[in-house]
């Protein structure tokens, strides 16, 4: 198994490159092949558009790639995802793609284009505080596809989103078909009154109302609401489906920390 | 004129309130009456969304009101703009609705129903250094249609909103018809990358994309972009526009401060 890592989003932190490295080495299962456009820096990015998209469509191209796993989130697949789409080479498909985050938008694309797509942490996951145990459960999945990575409730088919990635993909060319999907949300980072505006706006889509049900991952480092909001991420998301006639599924085990479990999309693992 | 104030998103500072009440008794041409609901507090919002719609109701319905002032912006007019406007009462039409920022959903969701809305300042802004002068512009305009409180280069049809409410709104009932029309927007408190990501989404509208271009006021209060972004918030504009096939028409006269214009939304000032 040869998985190649790219940082479509932001720039992947030597670090975690070699952390990950490491522990690839001890495990003897796979080959890790990171690319060096993974550690360019332009503004915001891991390098221009043109950067990216080129180092991109190298490792989709690539028959040798079994996997391709996005380094980090951070911002920016957006910018590079209907390029890449507009011009698929046929050893795209066959590959499994990991990510989330900001990913999500390359994600949602490439689901749509048939490609094997699945949410899951990432390299700069090991970082975090239990990060190893993170990215041994993306490379469990990559590698031997242990159920035991997965997220224990899930039914296929399913999507997994950030929400706000989720918010900003909607009515663009790269929007999934959600019918009959369970579709798990996690959020980081925001305000309560920014995630009750997100769910207003998620919620009106006729294409989010087809979905089977929402649930609800971890809402985490929620920013402070001024003045206070009253009730929280929970009962925010479930006001939301109820008014839209979306069945709330309760809670997932998903989120932005190293507890992170696996989601492939769509059916292909029912 | 009698002018009705209420607050369908967050509370009016009674500080706010005495000041436009004081300019307002110095003008003698109109009648400012402030609803007792600006002043209630329920979590983030002034009352809870049975109060704030019970109170636009009551003034939407009342035949003696001859404009309606949002009270200020903040977050959540979203959650009554559907209720409100599933029950529009006759007499809501011929009254003129102002405000901005938050109070966008109301704006796109009464336009479209064929409402007389105008962009403008609001009585809470009359606490900004210079906003005794933004909330004499809007009362000029609200009382006699005081040209010089126009948005400088305004050519008809046009709307303005702010860019993370329009983003919020697209997909929605609320929704407009952007067709042939000069959308100008703004934005505030948010960071480059965000703005960046947002324009994404919203150039990606078939809708946005029939405007007959976007124009863009002040970005104030931008928060620290880490790493530094590399290009200002015109460049993402623009490229966004040139992206999408939209005109970029430059920069507008509008923004979160004191300076802000009027924007009468559609033909009916043409």
């Amino acid at each position: 198994m040869r998985i190649a890592v790219v940082a479509p989003s932001c720039t992947l932190k030597r670090d975690a490159a070699e952390q990950v490295r490491a522990l690839v080495a001890d495990r003897r299962d796979c080959e890790l092949v990171i690319h060096p456009q993974c550690f360019l820096s332009d503004g915001h990015f891991a390098g221009a558009d043109g950067a990216r998209l080129a180092a991109l469509r190298e490792v989709m191209a690539d028959p040798a790639v079994d996997a391709v796993w996005f380094a980090r989130g951070g911002y920016g697949s957006n910018r590079i995802a209907e390029a890449v789409l507009a011009d698929l080479p046929d050893s795209a498909r066959g590959k499994t793609y990991m990510g989330y985050s900001d990913a999500g938008f390359l994600q949602a694309g490439f689901y749509k284009a048939g490609l094997e797509v699945v949410w899951g942490p990432m390299p700069q996951d090991v970082l975090r505080s239990g990060g190893e145990a993170a990215v041994t459960r993306a490379l469990d999945w990559l590698v031997r596809r242990d159920s035991s990575a997965l997220e224990p409730a899930l039914e296929a088919p399913a999507m997994a989103f950030n929400l706000t990635v989720l918010s900003n993909l909607l009515g663009t060319s790269i929007e999934p078909d959600f019918a009959g999907v369970d579709l798990l949300i996690e959020e980081v980072s925001e305000q309560l009154y920014r995630i009750d505006r997100t769910m207003f706006h998620v919620t009106a889509s006729d294409n989010v109302r087809q979905a089977r049900r929402i649930r609800l991952g971890r809402v985490s480092d929620v920013l402070e609401n001024d003045p206070a909001f009253a009730i929280d991420e929970a009962a925010i998301v479930e006001q939301w489906c109820a008014r839209s006639g979306i069945v709330f599924g309760g809670r997932a085990d998903i989120g932005h920390d190293a507890l992170n479990r696996v989601v492939p999309f769509g059916s292909q693992f029912r």
